[in-house]
C-alpha cells in the first residue's frame, strides 16, 4: 500500500514502512528467530519479518512464546516476541515480569486495532468491550524498562530508537504497540544509516578514579578474598572483564546458582557453583575477609535460603547501577568501567592468593558402592556432570548453556526457554542445549517441544519422572493430593508431535546401568537430532541443596508474630 | 496451629481460620470444584479444600485452569481459582481479563508471601527483585470488580464478604490475596450462619414502573416486534424472565453468537442463531419495528462484523445496569425487575406476533447431493446440528452446554472451558459437553486434556484439522508460512496423556461416510467416557459467517485515513 501524495512522505529522503524500520533495527541489535503466535492484528506487520531477514519462529502458544525468547535473549543477548492485542500480550505477562525480574532483554511487540478503531473506542474482540485500549500497555508499563505506543509517524522511528537502547543498555524487556493502520506509515529511513547507541554510557571519570581507589586498597589489604559471580554480570555484559580479573589474580573463584555458565569451568582458581549444600564452598566465602561480588542477585532461592553469612562489613558490590563498597554506596556507576580500571591498576605482589576448593563431580561413596539400581538424586547429579566433562565422550561439545530460572522460578518456563536457547544455540552454529526438566514442569509447557521439532532444532530432554511436584512434597503436603499429577507417558509425545526416526529419538531409562549405558553412547552423546529422555526417580527423593531450599521456604512462609 | 492466648481470638464466639471461612463461603456460593496449580505460598492455604467439602481439581497450568474456572463458572454460576504469587497468578491474566470482558464470575485466589515478609521487603522467589508486592495486585485491579489483600485479621472476614458478593452480583472476576501468615488467623465464625447477600438490588419501584409503561406503550403499537436475547441475558441472571416473555408472547426469537443457548431451542417461536451470514434472520431482525434487545453485547464478532443494520430508534436495550428506549436512558435500573414487571403487565391481545422464520438444519442442496467425500465446513455444521438434535441417537441427552468466547476470543481457551465445563456437568448430572475446536486452536491448550481423563469427565472433543490458522488465511496471508502449524498427530497424545480403553476412545474421520457412520453409532452418541475425534477438513474452507467475519476484521484493520 502506497501513501501517494502524502505530503509528510514526500519530505522524507528515504521513506521506509514503520515496520520494515521497526525489524530492521531488530535485526541491527543481533536478532535473527523472531517468536510469537500471529493474530489478526498483527499479520500484516509479520509480512516485514522475512523481508528484513529475520525468521518467524511461530510458537504453540504465547507464553511458550514468552519463554523462549527469554532462553533466546539469554544466548544472544537480546530477544524478541510479537504477540496480538489482548489475548495474546496477556498471555505473556508471567513470562516478562520473570524477564524483568531476572534481567532479560526481550523485546515486546504487539499487534492492536488501528489508531482510527482506538480513537472511536469500538467494541472490537479482544478488547474488554468498555473502549479502554490503555489498560494492557498499562499492566506491561510495570514490568518494562520502557513502553512505546507507536500511534503517530512523526514520533514512531525516534520512539523506536528510544525503547531498544533501553532494553539493551538496561537489560530488561520494553513494550511496543504497533497499530494495525501504522504499520505501513512511512518514518525516515535515513536513520537506519546510524545504528542505534547501545554502549553503556560512561562513568563520571573522578568518581570511578575514587571508587577504584578505595576497592585496590581493601583488595591489597585483604588476607583471602574470593571473587563471587552472579547473574547480572552475564546480563550486564561484564564478563570479560570478569574473566581479566579472575585470570590475572588467580583468586578463589565461585558463582552463585543464578550464575551459572558465567565463569569459565575449566579455570584452575574456579570453585564451582555457591550452593549451600556444598560445605566447603559455603565456608570458603563465609571465611573470606574480602568477597568481591559482582552483579550479585541476593534473592532467597540463589542463596540457599539466605544461608550464607556474608557480612556487608567483608563484601564489595558490583552493580550496573552503583558500586557499593563495606557501607559506602556509589550511585551512578557502572561496574564495567570499574572492574576494567581495577584489572588495569591492580598491583598482583600485593594480592594474596589463598588455594581453591577443588570442584568435583565424585559419586558419593555409599551411592557409588551401592549395589541398588534406583537412581537417586545424588548419584545422577554427580553422574551427569561426569558425562558433561567426560572426554572421552569426545564429540560432545564442551559448550553447554546453562539457562534456569532461580529468582522468578515459573515452572515451565525451561520448556520454551529451551527452545530459545536451541534456535539461539543453532544460529550460532557452536553450542549444544540439554534441558533438565521435572515431570510436573513439563505438563505446564509440553508442547513447545513440537516447535523445536518443527525446526529441526537438537537438545537433549530429560525429564525427571517422580511421580509429581516433590519440591513441594518436601516444603508442605508429602503425601497431599495436590501435589500429584496425571501420569503421563512422556516420551510418546515426541512422535505425537510430528517427530520421526528422522529427527528425533527417545528413552526410556529406569536403572543405573541404562543411564550409564546410554551416556557412554557415542552417538547419543554426539546429539545429532532431538533426543528425549524420560527419567524414573523416586518420588520423595531431591537433591541436598533443593532439600534445603525447601526447609528454608516452608520456616519463611510459616512465620508469624 | 492453635493461636492460644491471642487476645482477640478469645473474643471471637466462633473462631474459625481464615483460609477455612474463605472456602466455606466460596463452598456457599455454589462451588464445588476449585481449579488451579498448588505452589509454596498457597500449600497450606490447599489443605482446607477438601476439609470444607470441596474439590481440588489440579491443573496442567495456570491459564488452562483460569480458563477452566470461567468455562466452569458459566455452568454453575461461579468458579474459583487458586494459583500462587507472581508466577501462577500473572500466567492468568489473559484467562481472568477474558471474564472481565464476557462477564463471568470467577473467583482468584492467589497464596502470596507472608505479611512479615512484604512489610521486610524481602527478595524472595517469583517476585520482581525490587522488594515491590503491589505490582501485580494492581494489574489484577484493572480487570476485577473488587480486590481484598487479607492482611489484616480484623477485617478480613468482611472483605470476603464483599468481594464474594461484588463477584457474585456484578457477575465479573474478583481479586484476593491469602499470605502464608494469615492462612490460619482466626476470624469471626458465626458471620457464617449469615448466607452472603448475592440478590440484584431492587429497582426504585416509580423509575421501574415508569420504564414499564414507556416500553408497553412501545411494544403495544409494534406492528412487528422481536426478541433478540444475547450473552448478558445469561451471565446476568434473567432467563427465566427472558423465557416467560419468550412464551407468553409468541414473538420471533433470536439469539446472537454469545447468546447461544440462553433460548430453548425447541419452542416454535425459536428462530435461531443471528449470524449474519443467515440472509433470512438478518431480514427478519432488520425489517422489525421493534427489537427488544436483551443484555446485548455489540462486539463486532457477536455481530457479524457490525453488520446488522438496526436502527437505535426501533430498539428498546435491556442491560444490568440500564435501561435504554430509543433515546431515552434510565440508568440504575436493572432489566430483571423490568422484565417481570413487563411479562405480568404485558396486554397479549395488543401484541403483533409475525410469523418465525423456521430454523433449519438442512444441508445446502450442492452439498448434499455432492458425492464427493470432503468434510467440506458447509456440509459438516447442518450434519452436526442434525446428531445434535436427532431423536434416533435417543440416548444423547438434548441438554447440550454452549460455550465460546466471542468478544474475548482467547483460542485454547476452550478447551480448559471444556475441562471445566465437563466438570460442571458432572457436579450436575444431567448433561454432556461436546467440543468443537481447531487444530491450531488445540495446540496451544492441549494438555488439559490430561485432566480430563484425570477425573474420569467424559466430553467429545472434535479437533477439525485443516493444517494451520485457516480464520488467519481468511484475514490475511492466505499461504503465509505464519498461518502454518507443526503437523500433530492428535489422537495419539490421548493414550499419551495416561487415556486407556476403559476411559477413553479416540477416532480418525477423514469422509462423509466415516462421520455418518460414527454420528449413527449409537455407542458414540451414549458418551459413556472422553471421546476424541480427529476430523480433517480442507485447510482454505470455511463456514460462512466466518468468511464474513473476517473479510470485516480485514477492512477494519486495514482501514486508513
Ligand atoms: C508457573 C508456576 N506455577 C507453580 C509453581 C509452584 N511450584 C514450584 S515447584 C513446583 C513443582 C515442580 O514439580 P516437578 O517439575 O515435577 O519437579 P520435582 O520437584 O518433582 O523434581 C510447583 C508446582 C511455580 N513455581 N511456577
Ligand atoms: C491467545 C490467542 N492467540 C492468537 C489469536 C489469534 N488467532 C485468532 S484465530 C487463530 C487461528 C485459529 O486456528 P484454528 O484453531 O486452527 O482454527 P481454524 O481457523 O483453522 O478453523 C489465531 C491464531 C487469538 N485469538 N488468541
Ligand atoms: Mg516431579
Ligand atoms: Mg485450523
Amino acid at each position: 500500500m502506497e501513501s501517494h501524495g502524502d505530503i509528510r512522505t514526500s519530505a522524507l529522503k528515504n521513506p521506509v514502512d514503520l515496520a520494515e524500520y521497526l525489524f530492521r533495527r531488530i535485526h541491527e541489535l543481533g536478532v535473527r528467530g523472531v517468536h510469537g503466535v500471529p493474530g489478526d492484528y498483527n499479520l500484516v506487520a509479520l509480512d516485514y519479518i522475512p523481508k528484513v531477514g529475520l525468521n518467524w519462529v511461530g510458537n504453540c502458544n504465547e507464553l511458550n512464546a514468552g519463554y523462549a525468547a527469554d532462553g533466546y535473549a539469554r544466548v544472544k543477548g537480546v530477544g524478541a516476541i510479537v504477540t496480538t492485542f489482548g489475548v495474546g500480550e496477556l498471555s505473556i505477562v508471567n513470562a516478562q515480569a520473570g524477564a524483568y525480574s531476572e534481567f532479560v532483554p526481550v523485546i515486546h511487540i504487539v499487534g492492536t486495532p488501528s489508531t482510527i478503531s482506538q480513537r472511536d473506542g469500538m467494541l472490537l474482540h479482544h478488547t474488554l468491550g468498555n473502549g479502554d485500549f490503555n489498560v494492557f500497555a498499562n499492566m506491561f508499563s510495570q514490568i518494562s524498562v520502557a513502553v512505546a505506543r507507536l500511534n503517530d509517524p512523526y514520533e514512531a522511528a525516534a520512539q523506536v530508537d528510544y525503547v531498544l537502547q533501553q532494553c539493551m543498555i538496561k537489560g530488561r524487556p520494553v513494550y511496543i504497540t504497533l497499530p494495525t493502520d501504522m504499520v505501513q506509515k512511512k518514518v525516515e529511513g535515513e536513520r537506519l544509516k546510524t545504528p542505534i547507541d547501545v554502549r553503556i554510557p560512561k562513568n563520571n571519570p573522578d568518581v570511578e578514579d575514587y571508587v577504584v581507589g578505595v576497592i585496590l586498597k581493601y583488595l591489597h589489604a585483604a588476607k583471602n578474598p574470593t571473587i563471587l559471580v552472579d547473574a547480572c554480570a552475564i546480563r550486564h555484559g561484564v564478563l570479560d572483564e570478569v574473566h581479566e580479573l579472575v585470570e590475572k589474580t588467580k583468586l578463589p573463584t565461585f558463582v552463585a546458582p543464578m550464575g551459572k555458565g558465567a565463569v569459565d569451568e575449566t579455570l584452575p582458581n574456579y570453585g564451582g557453583v555457591g550452593d549451600a549444600s556444598l560445605q566447603g564452598i559455603k565456608e570458603a566465602v563465609e571465611s573470606s575477609d574480602l568477597v568481591l561480588s559482582i552483579g550479585a542477585i541476593k534473592s532467597d532461592f540463589n542463596t540457599s535460603g539466605f544461608s550464607y553469612q556474608i557480612s556487608q562489613l567483608s563484601t564489595i558490590d558490583f552493580h550496573s547501577t552503583f558500586i557499593k563498597v563495606k557501607y559506602s554506596e556509589y550511585p551512578g556507576i557502572h561496574m564495567k568501567g570499574v572492574l576494567r580500571k581495577v584489572v588495569s591498576c591492580i598491583d598482583l605482589g600485593k594480592i594474596n592468593v589463598q588455594p581453591t576448593p577443588p570442584v568435583s563431580n565424585t559419586i558419593p561413596e555409599a551411592e557409588r558402592t551401592s549395589r541398588d539400581q534406583t537412581i537417586t538424586q545424588a548419584w545422577l547429579w554427580p553422574r551427569l556432570g561426569q558425562w558433561l566433562e567426560a572426554d572421552d565422550v569426545g564429540e560432545f561439545p564442551k559448550n553447554v548453556i546453562a539457562i534456569s530460572q532461580v529468582l522468578w522460578g515459573s515452572i515451565g518456563y525451561t520448556v520454551g526457554a529451551a527452545q530459545g536457547a536451541a534456535l539461539a544455540a543453532k544460529e550460532l552454529g557452536n553450542r549444544r542445549v540439554i534441558l533438565f526438566i521435572g515431570d510436573g514442569s513439563f505438563q505446564l509447557t509440553c508442547q513447545e517441544v513440537s516447535t523445536m521439532i518443527r525446526h529441526g532444532l537438537k537438545p537433549v530432554i530429560f525429564v525427571l519422572c517422580n511421580d509429581g511436584y516433590t519440591i513441594e512434597r518436601l516444603i508442605h503436603g508429602m503425601n497431599a493430593s495436590y501435589n500429584d499429577i496425571q501420569p503421563w507417558h512422556y516420551k510418546d509425545l515426541i512422535p505425537a508431535f510430528g517427530g520421526s526416526p528422522a529427527n528425533s529419538k527417545t528413552f526410556q531409562i529406569r536403572t543405573r546401568n541404562e543411564l550409564d549405558n546410554l551416556l557412554g553412547d557415542k552417538e547419543f552423546s554426539a546429539a545429532k537430532y532431538l533426543q528425549f529422555v524420560e527419567l524414573y526417580t523416586p518420588k520423595r527423593d531431591a537433591p541436598a541443596a533443593l532439600k534445603l531450599v525447601a526447609e528454608r521456604a516452608a520456616e519463611t512462609n510459616e512465620k508469624v508474630e
